[in-house]
This record gives C-alpha cells, sequence and structure tokens, in this order.
C-alpha cells in the first residue's frame, strides 16, 4: 500500500507525521497523522486512535492537545484519521453547513444515496487504517486503545464498545453520547442512515450500553469521560447524564468527571490529557 | 482604556484569554491574549512577553506551544501581541507577500511612509502593551521577562537586550540573529526604516551586542537560545553563529542549544518550552 508522506517532523525526540494513501473504504484519498515516540526504534508501541470533533481535520490534535510530551514519556503510537472523506467529488451537506458532510463523517458506514458510497468511515477506523499502520509503522495493533473529542468521543464510545476485543481502552472528551436524542446526531444518523432504528442502535453508545446483559457490561474494562460544565454544547448535545443512566443500570465502569469553569474547547482538552494518556497506558500494558 | 473580551476559556486551572483595544501607538485595534494561572487570586505573578513569528498571530503559541501548563505550575502569566497591527487601511507589502507588512512588523518602529504611521511595534509592544496589562491584569510587571520564536526571537533579543532594565528574563527560539544581513530582515528594515544604517543598528541582536562593552556584556544575564539543526531557515535566514561571535568577543552570557533533526516548526518549540519557561522563571524571582 502506498503512503505519500506529506511532511514530518521531530518532536519530544520522536516523529510527528502527516501522510495521505488512497482509500478503498471510502473510495477517495484520505490524511492522516501519527506521532511514534522515539522508543519505538527497540519495540512495536501500543497504539491509541483519536478521534476528532466537528469541522477539526487530522491536524487538529497534534498541534492543539499537547498530547504528544506524555504519549513519548509513556512510549504512546498516536493515530489520528481525517473526520470524513474530502475532495471536490465528495457529497455535503445539501446547505453547506458544518455539522454534516465534510469534517462531520461521525464514524457511521451511510447506508443512503449519495452518502453511502464514500461516508464509511467506521469500517475506515476500524479496519482498513489499523491494518495500513500496523504494515508500515512499529505499532503493536494487539495493545490498541481509542479516544476523542465530541463527534469523535461519540466515535471512540461507539466503535471502543462494539469491538471490545479489539479496542482495550476507551476515553472521551465531551462526547456525544445519545445522538439518537439530540439534533446533530439526528440530522447526521437520518441523512446517513435513513429512519431505520435498528441501525440507528448500532451507533448510539447509551443504546449500545443497554444491550448488554449486566454480567457482560460489569466484565467492561473502565471508560473515562471528561466533561466541562461551561461547554456550550452540553444542554443541546452531549446528554452525559443519560450515558450515566444507562451505565448505571447494568453496571458497566465509567467514570464521568466534571469540571466547574471548562468549555468545549482544546484548553479543556489539553488540560486533562495527561490523564488520558495515563488511562490508557495503564490499561494497554495490562497483561 | 477600554479592552473587549473576544473569548475567555478556563485551561489548566487559570484563564486564557483573547482581547482588542485600540492603540495610540499603531493607530488601529490591535489583539492580544493572555494566559493567567491559577495563582494569580492571591497575588501578582511575573509576566513573560512571547513574540511570534512571520505570519503567526495572537493565537499561535497559545495554541500551539503547550506552555500553560507549565506556565500555570511557575506561575508565569504569558502575553502574546498580534505580529504587526491589521486592518483593511493598514498598507502591507507591495507584492502582497506574508514576509513584510501584515503579519510581519518585525517588532520596531517604522520611519518611511506609508508604514510610518502604524507600524511602531516596538514601542507598542515595550510601552504601551505592559502599562495596558499592568493596570487590568494582576501582572507584577517589574518582574517581566521576554522571548520569542524565528521574527519574534529576533524582537524578544533586540527588545530585551535593548531595555535590561525593563527585562530581567530573555530567551528564543530560532531567531533571526542578523537581520541586517538576511533577506528578510534587509527587505523589512529598507521598508520600514530606508537605507540610514544608522537606524538599523537598533534592531539587530549582533549589532546590540557588539556595542557593549566587555564590561557590560559580561554582567547582563544569560540569554538561552534554541535550534533546530534542520530549521529550513536556518542557513539562508537565521545566522545563530554570528550572534555566537558577537557574544564571544565581549563575553556576552549566550547559550545556544543546537539540536539535531528539530525543524523551524512550533513541534520544535513545544519540545524545549519547558526549559525556557524555568529559565525565565529562574532569573524572574531572583531577588
Amino acid at each position: 500500500m502506498n503512503i505519500e508522506v506529506l511532511s514530518e517532523h521531530t518532536c519530544f525526540g520522536g516523529k510527528i507525521g502527516f501522510y495521505r494513501h488512497q482509500s478503498y473504504e471510502t473510495k477517495c484519498s484520505m490524511r492522516f497523522s501519527l506521532f511514534v515516540p522515539s522508543k519505538a526504534s527497540s519495540e512495536n508501541l501500543p497504539i491509541l486512535t483519536y478521534l476528532s470533533g466537528l469541522t477539526c481535520t487530522e491536524e487538529t490534535f497534534m498541534i492543539k492537545s499537547g498530547g504528544l510530551r506524555v504519549a513519548s514519556e509513556l512510549g504512546l503510537i498516536i493515530l489520528v484519521p481525517d473526520t470524513s472523506p474530502r475532495g471536490e467529488n465528495i457529497p455535503t451537506d445539501p446547505d453547506n453547513h458544518w455539522d454534516f458532510g465534510l469534517g462531520a463523517g461521525f464514524y457511521l458506514d451511510a447506508t443512503q444515496m449519495p452518502y453511502s458510497i464514500n461516508y464509511r468511515m467506521y469500517s475506515y477506523v476500524v479496519n482498513e487504517l489499523p491494518e495500513l499502520i500496523s504494515k508500515n509503522f512499529p505499532a503493536d495493533i494487539n495493545k490498541h486503545g481509542i479516544f476523542g473529542h465530541s463527534m469523535g468521543g461519540h466515535g471512540a464510545l461507539t466503535i471502543g464498545i462494539r469491538n471490545n476485543q479489539k479496542y482495550k481502552s476507551i476515553s472521551a472528551f465531551a462526547p456525544i453520547c445519545a445522538p439518537t436524542l439530540c439534533p446533530w446526531g439526528t440530522k447526521a444518523f437520518t441523512l446517513y442512515l435513513g429512519n431505520e432504528n435498528a441501525l440507528w442502535e448500532n451507533y448510539d453508545s447509551c443504546l449500545l450500553i443497554e444491550k448488554l446483559s449486566s454480567s457482560e457490561a460489569k466484565m467492561r474494562l473502565p471508560i473515562l469521560i471528561d466533561q466541562g460544565l461551561d461547554d456550550q454544547f452540553l444542554e443541546s448535545q452531549l446528554n452525559p447524564h443519560l450515558l450515566e443512566i444507562a451505565a448505571g443500570k447494568n453496571g458497566f465502569p465509567i467514570q464521568i468527571r466534571r469540571h466547574r469553569n471548562y468549555d468545549h474547547s482544546y484548553f479543556m482538552i489539553s488540560t486533562f490529557i495527561e490523564d488520558h494518556l495515563h488511562h490508557h497506558a495503564s490499561l494497554l500494558t495490562l497483561d
């Protein structure tokens, strides 16, 4: 498989790179970024996939999170895909709004035309991209965690919960917890998935948790979530209390930390990124 | 004086804000950003002015440097001005190139029309802005350091060296060390200052150091400089070796650390920002 190097930079002794490749899932060229700590020169390292929020790209986390210092210390590779297929021929929001289409793939496999051809971010993130990375970089794909922010927090939770053999650690910053019940989610799910409720359930972390039996739920590894209480989207879009209720019913181990004064920005993420990376490192290095 | 709040965000327990005010020096509205750590609730804190490079704004450092964590721990306020006056009526590069005019004020007071009316970044940074900040925020302006990157490294060195009673600590990332001898500098100085060499000397850190007597030079506090050896501008624009030669002649204490593989980006800055903030903290808290 061909990976085109767009740029590479030394950072904390490791290498942060921006790359492009032709995706068979999304049928267009896709960009991703990858941070490989210097420790990778002697061994394959655990890998974390980070899923970004609406309007972000593969660059946002690497530039804004302040996470590379800690990833370097802990020996974690960080992989950041783009948030949607992109290009002149990729269909986007009918009204060109930023909450759907380009930059807003919602980490699902669309079933509705014209989106179903390219908007296959679920399969791209879960299957195609990890395979590409493990073949080309020193990543130990058996030690793979996933986290994300906002729409990407939704992606991390749903992908992680559905694929618990594949992802050994999960966390999220200000995730969209119940997309089937908020404006961003219902708009996206209607246009990407149509009105079939059975499909919607696959992409809603509250509903995914509710489907688990109590014995299954209690066996899961703990999920860490940070949520700012001054987040401008908390009331209208995020619904962490619904996740808490769902998890409370069957004992799914979720820790939601609520922080006074913090908002939805990367200034919140940068404050708590160190805790998240330690959360992942401790779970990924379990035997 | 009126300061308009553009946005404020909680970060590492403190507050990062983006502000706008009407400047009497540049005769236009100017933006700046300011990080105030939580420790400022009980005392006025030392303050660091950070000067950004070509094309950057008051946002760049706050978003990309990863420095707020350490500034919070050390109790340092960080102030970042924009890199030039801005607005529809502000004259810029005759060819609309990015290395002069908007985003490229070079931290000097222009003498040539049409630039001399607005391009007064030296006086703005040295006098107007610190006065504004000390009146409106909990900054101890008697403990004031200065640092910067590239064009802003040039600004920090020249401003700090010329005003050593005002700035108690200086450092720079990949600074333009001898602007009178490199393409960026000679273009900017010719258009802003004309051909008068006496004026140019005020804005060249090598020449400023050379003017000091050996006894004066040796009394100065040490300057820390980090320079990547894969910096794409090292050969053509930066000339750290000339600063080393100038400082070597009269014993001015400058430490230039050269780093293999690092380039001119904020990935370099984020790697070494912690060292710079410790350098400033140790000098600013001297009695």
